[in-house]
């Protein structure tokens, strides 16, 4: 084999590792560092409370005919924008079949098919990675303002279709980057809620000096995660992010090898057939439309509804929008247990109408209790009641975080980790369910759409040191 | 933190290594050996003759008057068989926007929505993994017979839709394993002419006595490399398997980080929104349905037609089917440049209608030339022209391979592996393509949807040892 010489001139072009061996270290060195060099974690609630009192922010439910500039659809009934941007609410028929066994269900269905930008910058100070977070206002949070991502963009708004200022920060993820990329994946949104939508997470180190806003702080991995230890304080947006670092795995040991955990996902990915067919909105069976929301005939699942937002901090000063508004409080959760002495967590290969690809991996239970309180025991969910009776000790966490509050209003759910054994959770798991170690997990992050938005955050909350297993 | 004692008896889960290191090393052997314990490869032509004899194997085309079974919905116009198995032809119209432009086409495509299985059982004779692979017919190669996975089945086929024979050595790959997962992966097949049709790609390593069966021979990977520089003898099936098979990277060296390539990737699915709704094959826009073939009004892309088939070997006697007939001999190539000694090919993000996620990696050049005749030199797709009038010396790798014969007839491309220089293919590549190294695509391979099957069969040349870069 001859080997041509195609740079036959002094300058070689560098090659690179393939793998950058040391960033998942930094990662977990961030992590370990509880107070950063920008703001104390005590100072961030004071903080956020100066923003929100700094702003002027007002939500009222209206009813649809006050929409402004959105509407229903002559024919389809579909609501959407005049403008053809942002998102439209349609309907879904869904056929999920599995070992040959169908089951098929009509839905509202969000779409909006662009992909976001999700991004954290990250800077090292003191030899510490920090992660400039954003104190931003979501119309959908019970507490209207959170921590959020350095940037949190749809396409419209960095194409300025809501004809407001421009993203800030937007130019350390779009374009021709301006910092070394940590992370940058594609993962789902709510696969109940949103039809395949996608964003990028991304997480950039910024090269040189980053100029600073009154609405956002640098802070360390250490402190997110003691922030994530609170109600409400971290929105759904920073905790996918953070999920997507990756980070360091000392043993390398796992009930199954990364092989055979990847070999059970195709396989469940297989075992199920799902069509999703989109459908007009207007007359979907099982759901009624009335002036201030539609709503399942048996009142379960979630509402559409519309609010009407004054504030003065976002993009532009006020609009008005469709919300996505569930029933009652939900509860999410992953049993764990040390498995020869490494930490597990028993993931469950999910159907939502709404993925890209049929399955994903999700908490071990994920569920709105209320829409199943009419079943009789043997017909609930797994491990669900299992969730819902545990022991306080058990619990190795515990807070109520709400989604994605520009599309869902009030979405808050209980999110636990918890201790099983093995008589509650045996090692050899039921169909559907399998144990792993967040490492492997956290590997798998690296590649699109293998963990649904619940389990990322609950990821998030191990590899910020929120709780250690 | 306490560690809870899960075990308190004598025995403890045993654990494992996460990653199977010396797995890649084991592919590397068997294709560096270049003679297997069963077979000698100059006799393999003519073991697939006497195969070839052993069957009477006729294929003819037929109107669509004589499918047998198969028929014309009377609303849709949609070709499917009574038993709703098998696959359906329907139309489909694609809005492709990149970056704001939009591009629009209705085509036929084949609906399929399950999971089939190509599965190659792998065993070790004489410390050299060997692959058994099958003589297998299919009605839509040119030659009829070539060698293929040990297992090509489709659900219908497992579940005996065909009302036929069992599929031999399924055992080995669905339900409880008997054998070792050395790769299980999905991955899309055309994304042209299927509509979102993935397949489970499996290496299993057999554990005991395999039994032996006259269409099936024990094989190393070296052999089938030699057999790979030989035109038609390799079905795309088995390339796509052996594609996914794990393979050593010595220098772990790049021009871009792994982490890079995936930043690039995830731009390029989001730079591009691709909506893709099935639509009634009846009146499809730009195509005209006759007795013998339903075909593009200008001629082009690809014909529907039918085919009746008598064979003794298969799961049935004799069937008949519809099939897609391309017009005339693809191009497919990768061109190739050692950078810094390291050997790179140039990957292409490419939208075709029926993927499941936007964009995946396919060759440099992947065309059928008479389809962009009509076109001027200017308006032609990208390095088409470099690929078409190559000098030879530059040709590291030729032949011509035919796509899935199950469903396609006659669809044969030239394969190719070009030597580039920065002239005619600069480092800094155009927007849509990149420098990647085989061992990256390699990587990727472990995961669903990064490289699509022209691009597999290309990396299946790589990893077999049909040519060393």
């Amino acid at each position: 084999m001859t080997v041509r010489t195609l740079f036959p001139g002094p300058v070689e072009p560098a090659l690179k590792a393939r793998l950058d061996i040391e960033v998942p270290y930094r990662f977990a060195r961030s992590a370990a560092t509880p107070e950063g060099a920008a703001l104390r974690t005590e100072d961030v609630a004071g903080w956020l409370e100066e923003r929100r009192r700094a702003h002027r922010f007002q939500v009222e439910r209206i009813p649809f005919a006050e929409l402004d500039g959105w509407s229903f659809d002559p024919v389809t009934g579909n609501l959407g924008h005049h403008s053809g941007k942002f998102f439209t609410v349609e309907g879904l028929r869904v056929t999920s079949t599995t070992d040959g066994f169908a089951h098929a269900w009509h839905q509202p269905i969000i779409r909006q098919p662009e992909v976001g930008i999700l991004g954290i910058l990250v800077k090292e100070f003191d030899g510490v990675l920090h992660f400039l977070m954003q104190a931003k206002m979501e119309p959908g949070n019970p507490n209207l303002l959170q921590l959020s991502p350095t940037v949190q963009a749809t396409r419209s708004n960095y194409t300025k279709a809501h004809k407001g200022a421009d993203v800030r920060y937007l130019e350390y993820f779009a374009g021709p980057g301006r910092g070394r990329v940590l992370a940058d994946v594609l993962q789902s949104e709510h696969g109940s809620w949103f039809f395949r939508k996608s964003n990028r997470n991304m997480l950039v180190e910024a090269v040189g000096e980053v100029p600073e806003h009154e609405d956002f702080r640098w802070l360390t991995l250490g402190q997110i995660g003691r922030l994530l230890g609170r109600d409400n304080v971290v929105n759904m947006d920073a905790r996918t992010v953070l999920s997507c670092a990756p980070f360091p795995d000392a043993e390398g040991l796992s009930l199954y090898s990364d092989t055979e955990l990847l070999s059970w996902f195709t396989a469940e990915r297989s075992r199920h057939d799902v069509s999703a067919e989109r459908v007009p909105l207007a007359g979907l069976p099982g759901w009624r439309q009335g002036e201030h929301s539609i709503d399942h005939e048996e009142g379960r699942y979630f509402s559409v509804v519309a609010v009407g937002v004054e504030a003065s901090s976002r993009e532009v000063g006020g609009w008005t929008q469709p919300l996505f508004e569930p029933k009652g409080l939900g509860v999410t959760a992953f049993l764990t247990r040390r498995i020869g002495g490494v930490p597990h967590v028993l993931v469950h290969a999910r159907v939502e109408g709404g993925f890209v690809d049929t399955v994903e991996l999700g908490p071990t239970v994920q569920y709105t209790p209320s829409n199943y309180s009419h079943l009789s025991r043997s017909d609930r969910p797994l491990f669900l009641d299992l969730v819902l009776g545990a022991d306080p000790s058990r619990i190795r966490y515990e807070a109520v975080h709400s989604e994605e509050g520009g599309r869902f209003l009030n979405a808050e759910s209980r999110y636990l980790i918890l201790e099983a054994d093995e008589e509650e959770a045996p090692l050899q798991a039921p169909p559907g369910y399998l144990w792993a170690t967040p490492w492997q997990l956290t590997c798998f992050l690296r590649h699109n759409h293998y963990l649904n938005v619940q389990a990322r955050t609950l990821l998030s909350f191990l590899t910020s040191g929120a709780v250690h297993l």
